[in-house]
């Protein structure tokens, strides 16, 4: 952290500051320029909190130099990390792992169904709603404790782990049979539901929130993290922007800076992201040329007759299509 | 809502899309264009997924024409909702009521003395936070409960109204002595922490999301009107934009917007706004300006030894300054 | 500017780089830390091109200090400029300067009876646009040069100086009885232009783009003044975010910031930040009360048959009525 | 286009709107619900203003149903356009082609060896910039007319054509030597050029602006167009967001977008839109994935020494390694 101070401060006022900050575990260095002088600091910053810094009467300007994640972060954990529910199920590994299934879980035979369907075209996680964050407090809310008891039933049929959307920590103990727990775009600052996702042994799918930046979204795994469960995997499902067209923006950037920036596994949500059927081919296409390690992409068996998110839902067919392309991409790159 | 289907759609097809709309409950009218056709939903069509309606194939747009809250809407309730705790802290009757305090309680010494000095410059309630929400997993996260006491005894010694965040359902039972409760903008879509505030008969201080329209913005109200709890206060605190001077931009055109749209009252928070000590003022005035019911502003008795958001803070007499400004300005627009 | 270097860099290639620097212009201090070396730079950094230092591969990171603006900075010119067209007309003395009219010249009549009408309610100039920036080619372009001369026989007619756009530095020579010309927002960064206006001795107005930072409309202000040309006033009308209520989101706070970092007038537009007739008033009263110098507010004598943007005009009427609250309100904050 | 009309119109009020939009050429269908009355425009609705229309004090809201652009609407014209300058030099014929140079052109020696190297690598075209929009006055402007010429002997050396970018209309005659005439993301609502380009017969490689939506960029495309110059290549060069990771947020669900809604080819600029070099592979890569038809890198020689934007490029040697990714993807993709 570089601290800049005001010109004409004491020699007694930055001696105060520096004594400050000694006091919390970093070493200053200071350096008088001919007018101003600088601080720096040296040791781990993260608990020193830049804001509080920047407020003191005699500071002009801070920087942070150091990233304010630890166990997220790549430098000190250089090796990707690798989530694996079985031989068959694994995020990170260098394959492209694909988690399908529909916006919500609505009765045994459509979650039955679609997942022996998007088995059959190479799925190797099912997805599907239960607890359903709605905008409205009208619509359907999903159908939530029973629709994690027929997410398992298909579990049995087709052996694909399951992953669905926890809302609140009060709910944690209906997700024991959970296989990865995943955390909407509109609780990844929900701190609270982070501190307790934090205690438990269970990979969580952390969905970046729709105007979070990357630092606040590897702030939210650091939070998991910094609990004790390490096995956090990052999804980028497009962020709020000015334009109308798609229903938020892909920030299709966020995938390789992930990357660099931290060990932990990074998927794509094309369908929420654009909200337009017809995108999720291209932009799934683009998401593994740009290094994801999944997808996460909604399928319906009758997507017209879906009770929420239809619009962005592909049936099987369409799926299966898209599938074969996604696999002979991820081939021709890795070859 | 307005239904433009696409061209050379069949009779057979109209009418069983009819059939499923009026299944829904509202009734659905006709027109026959030379090439399209045109479907007119009358009735209740807040339980109506535009987005399903949307994904239909042979569906072209989907337009909704009604607002799709109805506790929260004014058409409904023409008259302000005043939210009134005691004689003297009301908000939404025509005056302009000023919630004040730190970011943080910190001890007992720092919150009571605050509290003593807001209320001498004519603040109404009180503000500290207990349970803080963080971007960073080590920096400082409240006193939780013992906030909350030492809010108790500040009320106690100024006779105060206290307004403090929760953070998470599994707290409410610690609530229960607070007198306003507040939402957070990171948890303006914590739909089953909204959900439990309606169950409750306590003030809700809501805040907007950072990337939350104004329509969301009031489904978010709707959810806790819904569940019975209408005593609701819209807390404009700004949004997410590309501009980086200020922390968020100020969304003032928001405070006419909500005050037409609903009948809620609605106060505005500079400090968070801005993240800017000396915008405090002059954002304040224009809230005022622009019809606000009220504002929150942060004081600290000590802003550069804050444990949080010192940055953003003012120290009481910065703020009796502003205070009389505040009161002058509303004087002169009322008479 | 601070340069933090890459930790190991050797001593000669911080010496070259320091040799670099030193042939711009400036001094270079050096701090060597434990790890990082910090360079400071001291003297007029502005002709320094931010971007090619940090991509020196020796560069870690790099901070200005600096604003690089010089001629548009309050910090070497303390007092408030002012811009005066005559006695009536003068905009950034402390009064509010009321700039109303037509989007769009139209005619003779129209523009006369809007002039005569907002003079008798307090405007103080008149606005009108003659060459039209539209979104489509299809659409009504404005009536040109001939919409000049029709402004200007509306400022024989009230006296009132004229304010109208200008799009291509082509068309100069038709401004030459313009009284200040404006630039538009999609002409912020068009510096081609803003070169050629920096030439000329004639007031001119600065919209702020849609998407440009605080610093980077002063930036575009110093295009201008850099010229010689230091009559520069500043437009705030809305920035672009994804709140689709309004057309685009007033940035209140830029008000207040940009009188703190430059002496320049500061003016907002109400009609276009909104696009929303009954938003002009109370946006109106919060500029005025957040520190603004004027306002530019459209008005139409028949506002449903404008050719252009009549959905954010209003009648002489209704301007009268907001006029009297704005000239109210700027009464009793100057008291 | 839909119109729907508030509740309780008069007969009259409906004809009076329908016999004045009748008179502006399309025919209207008027559709009598039980509560509200709804008119659809039928025929071409490009000349109506959408916004005088929401003017009208009967109307409660419209719609769009169509595309205002027309010549550069797939719709009217489905098979894609090729820009074709020789048999070595063609966009949108199914490969991909490579633009690739400096930034800014700096000096003969710079300009030609760029361009052997970028040549040897595979790229079919030269960039290179002659007028350089800058931010600040105080940086380097570019060479200007003189850069043209040198950018003339790089294509004499290497056969690359050339592309450079225009910034007013006033140094057109400067061009005519050019390939493709570049218009920057700060110009693309820059009517007056745009219309100006509408009447050479030469390609223009048109950016999108930071804040436009994907209409807008279309609409632009449209005003060239529309003058008579149907040879517009579109750019997706980033947007602007909250991110400040990267420049600018790369919209790569654009590329498929504009292919579906539009005939004109679509090139992307990785380097522009992140600003960082290492992204500009996973970027050009996620871009042919999605369906680009060609890519604009920026390459420089020496790009710690480059004169402008040194920060996002590349070396030659980094771009041939790219180049090879970009060919071998787009060979996997095509087979």
């Amino acid at each position: 952290m570089i601290i800049v101070l005001k010109q004409g401060v004491s020699q007694q006022k930055i001696e105060e500051l520096s004594a400050h900050l000694e006091s919390k575990g970093v070493k200053v260095n200071t350096w008088f320029g001919t007018s101003k002088t600088v601080l720096g600091l040296i040791g781990d910053t993260s608990g020193i909190d830049i804001e509080s810094i920047a407020a003191q009467d005699i500071v002009e300007t801070v920087k942070r130099v150091q990233e304010p994640y630890k166990k997220a972060n790549r430098k000190f954990h250089p090796d990707n990390s690798v989530i694996k529910i079985n031989e068959n199920a694994v995020i990170g590994d260098g394959s492209i792992a694909i988690i399908a299934g529909p916006c919500s879980v609505e009765n045994k035979e459509q979650i039955c169904a679609v997942a022996q369907k998007v088995k059959a075209s190479g799925a190797t996680f099912l997805r599907g709603g239960a607890f359903k964050p709605r905008t409205s407090p009208y619509t359907f809310q999903g159908l939530r404790a029973e629709g994690i008891e027929l997410l398992i039933e298909a579990r049995k049929m087709t052996g694909l782990p399951i992953v669905t959307e926890i809302m609140s920590p009060t709910h944690l103990d209906q997700f024991e049979e959970v296989d990865i727990i995943q955390v909407g775009a509109r609780n990844m600052q929900n701190f609270e539901l982070l501190k307790e996702l934090g205690r438990i042994k269970k990979p969580i799918l952390l969905k970046r929130g729709l105007a979070n930046t990357i630092e606040e979204f590897l702030m939210s795994a650091e939070y998991i993290m910094s609990g004790g469960n390490e096995q956090v995997i990052l999804c980028e499902r497009g962020i709020r922007t000015f334009e109308t067209y798609t229903r938020n923006t892909l920030d299709i950037s966020a995938v390789p800076i992930l990357k660099r920036l931290s060990h932990l596994p990074v998927v794509v949500d094309p369908s929420h992201a654009s909200g337009i059927p017809w995108l999720v081919e291209p932009l799934s296409l683009a998401a593994v040329a740009a290094g994801a390690d999944g997808l996460i992409i909604e399928v319906h068996n009758d997507p017209q007759k879906a009770l929420s998110d239809g619009a962005q839902s592909l049936t099987p067919d369409a799926f299966d299509k898209i599938a074969k392309s996604i696999f002979s991409l991820k081939k021709a790159l890795g070859s």
